[in-house]
């Protein structure tokens, strides 16, 4: 089975056949055959570019690659475990459709090059997808917010009670993250973007080759300066996999609020039916296993990132085999972000739907208006902390009173300090309390309105 | 596509597609078919036991789910992605098989207990099997061993020639830490071997079921003690992966050894064409692909063993959606943890060969017998400390003159301390220096002899 | 300053102050001196015992090193940075205190297999604290469980509501996991309980010394059987960092459940303030930050977890400096889960009171006795996934109509199904649906007394 | 104790003891005084400057708080666990110095805006500082690597030699990857020096602050554009903890170079006594330290970062306590990064030295010249993989021979290959082979001068 590998004339006998099957990745790497075949078109065009070959060489392996393309598109290339990966089952099957030339593909690279090239080329489109999904996972954002500017959430710290907010406000703290996200992928795209190819083995090659002529060919921004590093380097993937597992703390923490928001205990979201699933035995549950899949694949995205470190620690230069396992982690980190931020983007557009009216309740009947009786004396000149103090006893005093704060008379209020006047009732008011935090970037109504304009042009979908 | 939904009752409209796919996990649970099979034939003796059901019940939905097994060996079950899960695929062809009286199955019982019963039937057997392979692994290092009781390798701390050792004793230190591995498994597997069957969805079950009966049936050492914990745990799986990673901490640094050893500057072992590959453009390489390749693995199984971690972080009880995350980390980590170990044992066994005389050559050309110098001082009574400070400056003249100790004139010795004798040679001879090495557990041959005599018998493999 | 190393005879300059610094582990090793001090005292005692030295010697030695544990109790004992490490800094001060035959002590052993015995014996004290506060805290669960068998909570899967439990019930699973813990911890013990003392640097040794003497003084269960093995292994360190992450995921779970439960949306419990916080800036806020810390710390024991294997993965035998960062990660550990068990046990014992007016309401007013229509329906024969279908339709039509199941008119039952009798409502009063789930390990009243009762047994707290 | 905290008028009783134990974060966060002062500092002048107090009042608050650091630089300042964090202790400090004003610097803020203030100060500096360090750690490379551009190494790949190497060639592969780690630096540099101060609590302020205003006084680019995600983002110290990360791996590998290259089997380098160090019991030993501690250390960084990410994972919006455990993560990673780097760089300019004769005879004893042979064939026509397979075939008969490639006679030449010639024996010598790789970024010397001048150039040293 294995007597034809592509490297076996130093070797006296064959591959024992569990170790072949342990070696080969062209269980998974077939995924790249693509940008296998990309990458090896461009060397070829380089070769004969730069007479390496002639140009009657060149074009018979660029044809040969085109077919095998098509044989591939077409769902007639199954390469074996015996080709080892997909640029020996590349190799082996352009020799089969244009001859002998087709041994001169590989003057002047080796698999290490090759390989990277194919993974920058793989990851980069993998980026501007997942950019693109970010956009359309703030563009859902943006449009609900855009209808619950005046629609009043409770907001929490300590998952306690804190302070009312606009819902749209905050909705856009998820915008903000995402953004952030976009903006990180784009750095991280700049480094994934450079070519190794041409860097050889190790070392560089003995052949007039031009790695700029390819990089460009390949659109690659440009070429790594050192060929060792360039055969060696695994940073742009780690760096992908931490940006990767950002994106899903920001999703995990959007799932972890859905979930407890259709709760019954919270009830702020009604799930529909889409986008929600039963119990095997409880004929009642619906069950909002989106977010709680997401949640859950955060561990998934985090250990891949894990991974990749471990696989690089304390590895001598240049190429190691360890890198092989560089590829399953990026392919299962990207296919894991692509699928949460689908289903997180079908469950916010068409899976829930605020209930607005049980939020309206909620702010309502709490102390989370504390804080502004508060600033309303540290606005009449009694110290902050002197405020806070004297707001603590009231507080106090209307829980065992069964009281909230916009019971007490005004009398009381005058009992506690002289400087309550009848606005005071206005101040603590939900609605007050919201539109009162109109400090920048705060939950007051202007400033909500000006934020959720600024997302719009930010995302670039303002009509 | 989706409106067949076991659970679509309660729900007025089917899935979204995209969410479907998102939350189908019988893409990889299908793994677990023959332990469901296997769990809910003995749910349905036991209904039938215990009066839930009529005999004839039991009966039929035991033949009908022997049915789908025999299709499913003779690759006729296709279950697609509205199955949603395993369970629910088999529920649903049972009673195309069977007919209404396949709706009796899901009495007294949950998909959350049914996977967890099917997850610890799954790990058992894997665990029995790792346990195995672990045998073989060491049976493979007392046979090397048993052959190189007398060969000398130099032994490192820091990498640094320290002392030389029995390569037999070397190799038996894998032999120790294969059977941690194998006793942890075994400490496991009493944690794994407990039966959630019929804790129901969390609160148990209205039935009178009998869970001892089917944890009987299935080979289950006891039953959970408290259902809500019962349908939540998941120490099993974490636990296994900690025994998993440790297993390859130890085999990446077996690994790690073997790289060293087959490098042009260690030519400690000289690896065969069946366990080595080659370049794809240097035409003389001969790689140890097999060490590298675990070596890289390791990450990957830390990398789900943190991933499970985060997936279990902070869920409240009971069962929550992100509990399907388990299985894809677990197979992968039971796959990889028998694929290193098969691939190890068969290098050892049949892919490595020691060279001998490099080895000896290696012993005897360096200052790895100084300790001996000091500690041949220390047993004629200059206090230790004192001791190993002279030899350390001899040590410093000898390199500097380009000598070893051994090169020392009697002469040169006496004025170093009077108390050495003409015997000192022999007390610094590479073997005696290994031989010298008796205390319990060291490295002197009469103590590795009996240490490979005690290790056949630990594996129960002595004639 | 460094020019006194007790290695610097073989070196002609001194370390780079920087370098030393950097290297020193007097820092925090000093934490071990107690067991250094014990584990030198056994080395010297056996030293002549063996008669390597005499029994003078002997006495002198130990009476030494009880004369440097004095110094430190009294803290007079402040090695610097130049000690390099605690045993250089004991055996300096020892050859201070006692002369030349200070220098006697390290005679047979080397600074790796001292620091694995020193470590050895730390863990194993530390593993026994935290089953004793295991105990301590399982001991309040059952305590609170007790009180309150009859009290009703609702039960949740997917947070959302599935079915009514027992309080004590809910509480029990939590015993569960700890026990679990509890005897994984049991587990470890036996492995950490092994001495290394006389593997000497890597190889064992010369003289004739007596392994089993020092650790049968020591209390060690058994010897290491491998030198090699017994100077490099941390096995029993990255097995006990994994109990360690379980006991945290538990604790984090149960966190979890109290910061949801203490929000205003459940108000399951109150807490009191002795156990509680407050804003900087709202003063009406009482925060639990005692569960959300032990929530964060959980991150902490992972990431520690995943450092030791790291720093494991790929080390060549047998020592290498990089296990002198096995230290800090496993101190933390130890000090973070025992500072996180006392914080919930005192929480649980003195900082929250379960509201069991609320929790009676709560479990009145939803669907989670929906199961038992099916299974009423199932007990009477009819098929139940025929069963569980006719009542999600009954649910659904009921959610638009406003209503509960119990406000259904018997016609209405009997509509759905004949089978329905008028023991219905009793069948599916929030009591009885609880008292219903009898069977073994169930939430049924009866089951959870006799749980109640052997979890007391079990720790052992049964007057 | 604790009945002084500053939140304790809605609170009838003090902490527990033990629990205000758990809770305060002095102990660590002391570390952030310098930063607290400085952006109180800067928030009175704010508050002052938009009239919310008077000028005043401003200038009271500042000279109170300058007073504080003068006393905490000269180690007068010593909050106990009274004060819970080093913001109360600050504040309450402040309140006994300036009197009751004292008590107004804390108006339209939070604790949650001001610590992230501080941590955002505080990395910052770091962040400088550590780069600052990469170019010094660049500027020793570059000039190792001036002085070795000639100075011949075997090259490797699977630790096998590969290609021979110009030194210096092999030295700026570190300084590419030191050269990432810098601008990523500058990357989260970006995203971490932007403003929440004024975010409040989590919903901004009532009062008409000027948060751009305080921005610009501490030399924040921006301000953080939703008060929500401003106090609960803690994307940039896990952005930074994948940076540090990366960098520890790039140290970790080349530690395991130069471990490997002090060993006694490669001897590549010798190590100078002040940067090793020895062993307690073997006299000749000098052990590599700083790269086994350097590697050791690489878990430690990883640990954090996963722990930072399990902290953040699925937590509810906004602040939440478990956040204080980023603090810790942060400093030790910080410090590490830093410690780290400074040793290594010491060891390279003044710890080890290339042994230059070593290497070059090791150039010349291998197969390493493989690829050329392949190469000249291909130059002369033959595609490369029938090239590459001739040369596969004079390897093996090679070895079998006990023969080198420079060995073979012109006659053994051509009975292989008619278009050898005698030009064969310069093209495969060691330096003309690394010569011939003179693509971009290869070995070749002319590419590595270049190479080195550029790199002079990009850290600004060039004189």
């Amino acid at each position: 089975m294995t007597k034809e590998q592509t490297w076996s004339q130093r070797f006296e006998s064959a591959l024992h056949p569990a170790i072949a099957r342990f070696n080969a990745s062209i269980g998974f790497d077939i995924e790249l055959i693509e940008y296998d075949l990309t990458g090896s078109q461009a060397h070829a065009q380089m070769l004969a570019y730069t007479g390496i070959i002639s140009p009657t060489e060149g074009e018979q392996l660029i044809a040969g690659l085109e077919q095998i393309r098509q044989e591939y598109h077409q769902g007639k290339f199954h390469p074996g475990i015996d080709a080892e990966d997909v640029h020996f089952a590349v190799e082996r099957r352009l020799t089969e459709i244009v001859g002998d030339v087709g041994k001169k593909l590989h003057t002047a690279r080796s698999r290490n090059d090759q390989v990277g090239t194919d993974t920058r080329l793989y990851l980069r489109d993998q980026i501007q997808q997942i950019k693109q999904q970010l956009r359309e996972f703030q563009g859902v954002l943006v449009d609900i917010a855009e209808q619950h500017i005046e629609t009043l959430i409770p907001g929490y710290t300590h998952l306690q009670r804190a302070q009312p907010l606009s819902l749209a406000h905050h909705l856009l703290a998820y915008f903000q993250m995402a953004q952030r996200d976009w903006e990180r992928l784009g750095d991280v795209y700049r480094r994934v973007n450079i070519s190794p190819l041409g860097c050889g083995a190790l070392a560089g090659t003995t052949f007039l080759i031009d790695r700029h002529y390819t990089a460009e060919l390949l659109n690659f921004d440009s070429v790594y300066e050192n060929s060792l590093d360039g055969v060696s380097d695994r940073d742009f993937a780690i760096e992908f996999l931490g940006a990767a597992s950002l994106i899903m703390v920001h999703l995990s923490r959007l799932s972890e609020e859905i979930i407890l928001w259709s709760s019954e205990e919270f009830r702020f979201v009604s799930l529909k039916d889409s986008c929600a699933t039963g119990s095997s035995i409880m004929p009642q549950k619906k069950n909002p296993d989106v977010p709680e899949l997401i949640r859950g694949k955060t561990g998934r995205v985090f250990g891949h990132l894990q991974a990749m470190l471990v696989i690089m620690k304390g590895l001598p230069l240049a190429y190691n085999k360890d890198l092989q396992e560089d590829k399953e982690n990026l392919f299962d980190s990207v296919n894991t972000v692509k699928a949460c931020l689908e289903a997180m983007t079908i469950l916010l557009a068409q899976g829930l739907e605020f209930r607005t009216q049980r939020l309206s309740q909620a702010v309502a009947e709490d102390f989370s208006n504390a804080t502004d009786v508060a600033d309303y004396l540290a606005a009449r000149g009694v110290p902050f902390r002197e405020a806070y103090n004297l707001v603590g006893k009231v507080v106090k005093t209307s829980i065992v009173a069964g009281k909230l704060l916009k019971d007490l008379t005004l009398e009381e209020w005058q009992q506690l300090h002289p400087a309550f006047a009848a606005d005071i009732y206005e101040a603590i008011s939900p609605r007050q309390v919201v539109a009162a935090r109109n400090s920048y970037g705060g939950t007051g109504f202007a400033q909500v309105s000006k934020a959720v304009m600024a997302a719009r042009i930010q995302i670039g979908t303002r009509d």
